[in-house]
């Protein structure tokens, strides 16, 4: 095996393993078994545990990035079409692995988020990154009238992040896509709506108040 | 100290350690060591570790259950506004600990969900004993018409409990109450809507379509 591939199959591994076991039940003995790959190896790229799953974590981050481009910037979509395609293929993809091994980000989330600062750093910084891709789909939403204008789509993005976490984290739980169809099915119906529902909530209140 | 004090003393214990450090990363001797228990006397109470972990998982459980008794059971508040103030009141509960240790049934979902039959079984049945309090108190706002007639409060209740999961996750991340601040205002402003507004727009979408 090359040096790039040693580096490449221990954070493809590691991200496996990760998913399955979590981080701190994950040995690097059981990453090095798992991958075919001797110890001195693993030392050789990775100073310590940690940065090695920083580099994981990254590598996780850079495939949702792509599905994002990939989903977000079919412009052949209306706005908040690319966003739901985006909820609903993950879906497919959860469901396909029984709900078991979550998001890594929002796994690492639970579990070291209060335990290393690294890892905490870098778990926030992706989380806003992808908070502020789904407040561009909702500003184009605004934008172009499918969302109120007076909505502030950066809120509404980082609720959209959460409860989609959540809804993950339920999933895990629950061992049912469920809590995530029924995620889909709020946000997108009650959260979402199109401006002319507030408009016309709006001068009901005035009329009744 | 008596018998049933130190069982008490290592839940209790274990409880903090579990929220701090997370369960893998909590040896049976950090939790010695902060309870001030010999490590027989562990033994003695706890066959295994997961025994003692489902035991204090029913703990916090209890203190939740607890928790929802009194603000939900509170009838002089409209019953939205008793589960607003459970949520208020959690809110202010992770502020005072600066967000970061999030709640144990979430934070195991994620970590032992996929790792342990016995855990995944019962931190599903918490979560839906959680969900089935949040419809109770959905379906009496429905009776009292604070919410659609039409609205399926079991659906909706499991929407607040994801959601819920979610915010505390993010807020963990984030270190921050912000995310938990936007979950509250978005689920009453947008999700748990009084019915003449739902009825508004299904009259809208009748005379558009």
């Amino acid at each position: 095996m090359s040096k790039e591939n040693t580096k490449a199959t221990l954070i493809e591994t590691g991200l496996r393993v990760f998913l399955e076991r979590g981080y701190n039940n994950s040995g690097i003995d059981t990453i090095l078994n798992a991958a075919g790959v001797p110890k001195g190896s693993f030392y050789y790229y990775f100073a310590i545990k940690e940065e090695f799953g920083l580099q994981v974590l990254d590598r996780f981050a850079e495939e949702i990035q792509a599905n994002f481009s990939r989903c977000l910037g079919d412009t052949s979509l209306p706005p908040l079409d690319r966003l739901k395609r985006y909820f609903e293929e993950v879906c497919v993809r959860l469901e396909s692995r029984q709900c078991r091994n979550g998001c890594l980000v929002g796994n690492l989330s639970q579990e070291m988020a209060d335990q290393s600062e690294a890892f905490r750093g870098r778990l926030e910084a992706i989380f806003e990154g992808w908070r502020d891709r789904y407040a561009e789909c909702l500003k184009i939403a605004q934008d172009t009238g499918d969302l109120p204008p007076d909505m502030d789509v950066r809120v509404v993005a980082e609720f959209c992040l959460s409860s989609w976490q959540g809804a993950i984290l339920r999933a895990k739980a629950a061992r049912s896509i469920e809590p995530i169809r029924t995620f889909i099915t709020i946000l997108f119906g009650h959260v979402l709506q199109a401006p002319e529902k507030t408009l016309l909530m709006s001068q009901r209140n005035e009329v009744s108040g």
